[in-house]
């Protein structure tokens, strides 16, 4: 597993970075989130991704309450250091829509 | 081939959406990148993605210097509108550093 270092994250403005969020078997595209520099750090130490929810402006532990949190199978920065890609294994349906992605009719 | 509404695209405060870039065959993603209104208009009239550079502050018709063009296959729009999701063929590689993807070591 490949774990970036957050040091060499590139947050915007609001401390945020966008985080693409893939399925690691099906190489599905589950969701777009955006973390800080604390929930990446978290994620890291919890092996789970945990995001910051820009509506409701607070620590987002991805499935705490639905059960669908995504293991993670490699985190990496892209080539200017400004967005996560986030290789994960999904427990359930990524979205709130009972989809397995938010890219999805429903 | 899908292709968004582009009214039902849910613009940030500077009239931009994140689109992230997903390679049809391989599975792979490429990049993210931002559009605006006008871009993801053109984009979807020539078949071909365009983007809005936030570092140059200008129109972006991907490849149009390198020849690094990416054919859209498909377009599509998340659950809550402010993301997009766009699954290209890629002709030649995404990345200015002259990898396939933007999240590779170079």
């Amino acid at each position: 597993m490949r774990l970036l270092e957050i040091a060499e994250v590139r947050f915007n403005d609001a401390g945020l970075v966008p985080v693409v969020v893939q399925q690691h078997n099906s190489g599905k595209v589950l969701m777009l989130a955006w973390a800080n520099a604390e929930t990446l750090r978290e994620s890291i130490e919890l092996g789970e991704m945990v995001y910051f929810s820009r509506s409701r402006n607070e620590r987002w532990h991805k499935g705490e309450t639905s059960g669908n949190t995504q293991r993670i199978v490699d985190l990496s920065l892209d080539c200017d250091g400004d967005t996560v890609l986030a290789i994960v294994d999904s427990h359930g349906p990524a979205c709130h829509n009972g989809t397995e992605t938010c890219f999805e009719e429903h």
